[in-house]
């Protein structure tokens, strides 16, 4: 894994958790966009089995039009992604772009503080799932 | 602009050109599996108007999933965004995530002929746009 994402480990089993994720992004201010099921598209293209998991596109309107104002061409980094992802039966993974590692792609000074609070923000989301049980 | 994108600039407008550019994907084996209409978003979040541009997600399945062997993580940066912008009435961008950028988050050797592979099929993308008038 490399460092271009922060994540959490939940001790509760996959299915539930994406309304969990919905709920934490919401509180957040993120609203998802998108939404693709990486199993069901695997089984459908290539007919591989792979565990549960779906990428959600969420964004937070005014950070993503800062970031636009900023670089326009970072409209090619947005929505930020979160993934969902069964480990095994009891346990899901949820795991965050790091708005940081992304940003660090563009050297606009500008970035610094709407990189800073989507990272808080996502960060806290993944605290608030960890403590929900 | 940073050295995180690929990009082409049509001389068209950009009504029309949001179906050349699913063409030309699909020519390269990319399926669009998501759309996010970016004017529309910031005019009904912000009341914002924003020139008109949309993101596509692109994925080549066979890439994806040979990515996520080798580095799960990596569904993180998936798909590949493909924006689309208008620059003025008879100008259009189309402006490519770069694969290299992006797997160069990750150091895993193994993903070098899939990010190769990718980033020719995107370049040949933008090329035929080009070409196309």
């Amino acid at each position: 894994m490399g460092g271009y994402t922060i994540s959490a480990t939940l001790n509760r089993p996959y299915q539930g958790t994406m309304q969990a994720v919905r709920s934490a992004l919401q509180a957040q201010g993120f609203g998802v966009l998108t939404e693709i099921d990486l199993q069901a598209t695997f089984k459908e293209k290539l007919g591989i089995d792979v565990p549960p998991q779906v990428i959600l596109g969420a964004c937070r309107p005014p950070l993503a039009y800062a970031a636009l104002q900023a670089d326009p061409s970072l409209a090619a980094v947005l929505p930020c992604n979160v993934v969902v992802r069964a480990i095994n039966d009891s346990t899901t993974l949820v795991e965050a772009l790091d708005p940081e590692a992304m940003m660090g792609l563009s050297d606009d000074g500008a970035l610094d503080s709407v990189t800073a609070d989507a990272k808080q923000r996502l960060a806290a989301m993944l605290a608030a799932l960890t403590k929900e049980r």
